[in-house]
């Protein structure tokens, strides 16, 4: 039976890891970042070291390609090295990493598959500039008007283009015809609890739940924070705090398959002695069901209101960002069930409460993502997973592709 | 009866708004800014202009100054040239041109005073920096340790001193005897509507609130925002909140004569798919009475502990800084009351809520006060006075220190 080199594969990760290394078994490797610049290096020289094809387009995605003589369509293995401030080492890494290394094992082995294959690290997963940029330009949902607008700021997008050496035009210049895509298969730590807690060897995902972003901004009047009596106060942050106590409860109470975060509160001056005029909220909500998030998107604007007018205040509702929640294809999962029996691993069909590539690359070809074990947290240095659960997800990867890809 | 000139008086004051105007009838003068320095030059000019004397000190406090043959004290008139950013054309400013006026109607006059007078433009009163930086170094409230960890940061700091090229050895060596002093008096907007509300032309300053600021970190724990449960969470941005909410309705229920503002929260690590691990608020309470503050400070110091351990959080207090109630010389006081009475002028007793650099130089030498009426708040654009007003402040100023000074 085909296994990956186990090795080879803990020798990768543990040189990955290095790059922006915390000391405390995280990484920083933020978008464009000097780690994450040369983790990217770093990938395609184990690439070209193991004699595979590599290719960067203009989007910056990064990937190592095993191609099949005759084949005409590419099957996407993938995930991504960039990393939140300060975060873990396993998230997105894992996943490039083992999708490597299904590519060597395959190249080894001298297996021919129906498709060419294609080991993808995406560029900004972790969305510091653009969320998904990388997916979101192959699959061709980059405008010229978001890239004039991104979320992150213009001037500093600017500077992290020329960093990567890319520009709009040729962002916009690597979108993919789907027809020349095969589908995308993604591996990648759980980032919650439910393997853990249930004692299953991977999860298969049945689908990612959307996300909605908006910024909120209660509107209220700066006063001295001396001479103002409290009473006679219009104080911003009255109506952000309340608001974020209410819709945590609410959530909790009325939307039990949902969850939202209040990620940042932003005082405006800002100084001690000025009572805050205007406070910038962060507002991120997610569900598995677009019903549903409609339903609690307005819920939650009503509540802000709410909580804006008892306070005196008035609010104003920016909607950011919408990534419309994704099931994974049907035959994709059934393929990873078949694997997992025949690995006699034990498995476990969840859907997705993070966001990830696979849920863009779903809008134009069958997608699929398997999870493995991990604890921690996520999106902090203390993440952690088994490293035999690594082993088991990596090689899950590698029979699944067999199975939808051998010829 | 000697009165100023209100024509030059005026000028003054309409070309003193150009500096760092913001096109809102504020202005935007923050500590050492391009616009600061370039008022500060201009104040120079003028008391040259007028034959006045003039000095900088090491702290870079800006004077104007009458001599008088045979005295050996000074007696200061003060406010402050600097604002917060976007802040209002009256703070402070009002009270620099006003002295410099009176210099220069009793060197016109050739009235001879018992004390050399100076009108002094302190140093930072707004506290970009250092909390009252000029008028602390002055009475001699300023160290070494101080300058080595200045609020806003050292490298902020270095910068800024370099920028009115001080040095740490000038500020400490700015100390002045405080036998060398007569006193201080500072003309002022009221920053707050109770002249307004009563219909009275001045007010008389019995004593300014103890202020008192704390950081206080909220620390939880990171989690992903969408794979992490809502229970499960340790949201650190709950803690902040429920603590803003809960101490306004407590200083309100409980403690009348103070104020509590919470100007900051800044959100760690400020993701939007991070749950917040820290948020740091910036704390600040005032009253008149030390008593009555120790036992709010422990009040909120409690409530703080309770708002954290309630949602599973822990709490790092801070003590960032402590300004002293003042009690205003009570001859000084006598002094204006008097002179109102002489200008026929309504005047009423009252504390300040803010923060003056009278309340440090009260340490040191009797000090006193004087409001005159304002409107829209305070430390923003829309702050107003009366152009008759700030005249009869002015002229209440210039007969009061006739009053004291007069041989």
């Amino acid at each position: 039976m085909n296994k990956i080199d186990e090795l080879r594969f803990r020798e990768d990760f543990h040189q990955l890891s290095q790059f922006g290394a915390t000391g405390d078994g995280g990484v920083d490797r933020p978008t464009f970042s000097d780690a994450h610049l040369d983790a990217r290096r770093w990938y395609l020289k184990r690439a070209t070291d193991a004699g595979l094809q590599v290719a960067v387009d203009g989007a910056g995605n990064h990937s190592a390609i095993l191609e099949q003589p005759g084949a005409d369509k590419t099957f996407l293995i993938g995930s991504h090295l960039d990393s939140v401030p300060d975060g873990g080492r396993y998230d997105g890494a894992l996943g490039v990493v083992a999708a490597l290394e299904v590519l060597r094992t395959l190249k080894d082995s001298g297996i021919k598959t129906a498709y060419h294959l294609e080991a993808i690290d995406f560029t900004d997963e972790e969305s510091q500039l653009i969320e998904c940029l990388g997916s979101r330009a192959l699959i061709g949902d980059i405008s010229e008007y978001d890239l004039q607008n991104p979320p992150c700021g213009r001037e500093r997008f600017k500077v992290a283009l020329k960093r990567a050496e890319l520009t709009h035009h040729s962002v916009l210049a690597s979108r993919r015809p789907p027809d020349s895509l095969a589908g995308y298969l993604e591996l990648h730590i759980e980032q919650g609890s439910k393997l853990v807690d249930e004692e299953v060897q991977v999860g298969v995902v049945t689908g990612i739940v959307g996300i909605r972003t908006f910024l909120l901004s209660f509107l209220g009047r700066r006063d001295h924070a001396g001479t103002t009596s409290m009473a006679n106060r219009l104080n911003a942050g009255k109506g952000a705090s309340a608001f974020l106590l209410s819709i945590m409860e609410l959530v909790v109470d009325q939307y039990p398959n949902c969850v939202a975060n209040i990620g940042r509160m932003q005082f405006f001056p800002g100084v001690t002695c000025i009572v805050p005029e205007r406070v910038d909220v962060d507002l991120e909500f997610r569900g598995p069901d677009e019903t549903k998030l409609d339903e609690l998107e307005n819920t939650l604007i009503a509540q802000a209101n709410d909580d804006a007018s008892r306070h005196g205040l008035s609010l104003d509702v920016i909607p950011l960002n919408r990534n419309l929640s994704a099931f994974m294809d049907p035959r994709i999962q059934q393929a990873i069930h078949r694997s997992a029996k025949s690995l006699s691993l034990s498995y476990l069909d969840m859907p997705s409460g993070a966001g990830h590539d696979a849920q863009l690359l779903a809008r134009i070809t069958p997608a699929g993502m398997i999870f493995v074990p991990s604890t921690g947290g996520s999106h902090n240095p203390g993440e952690n997973a088994r490293w035999e659960d690594c082993v088991n997800g990596a090689n899950l990867l590698l029979h699944t592709i067999l199975d939808i890809a051998k010829q």
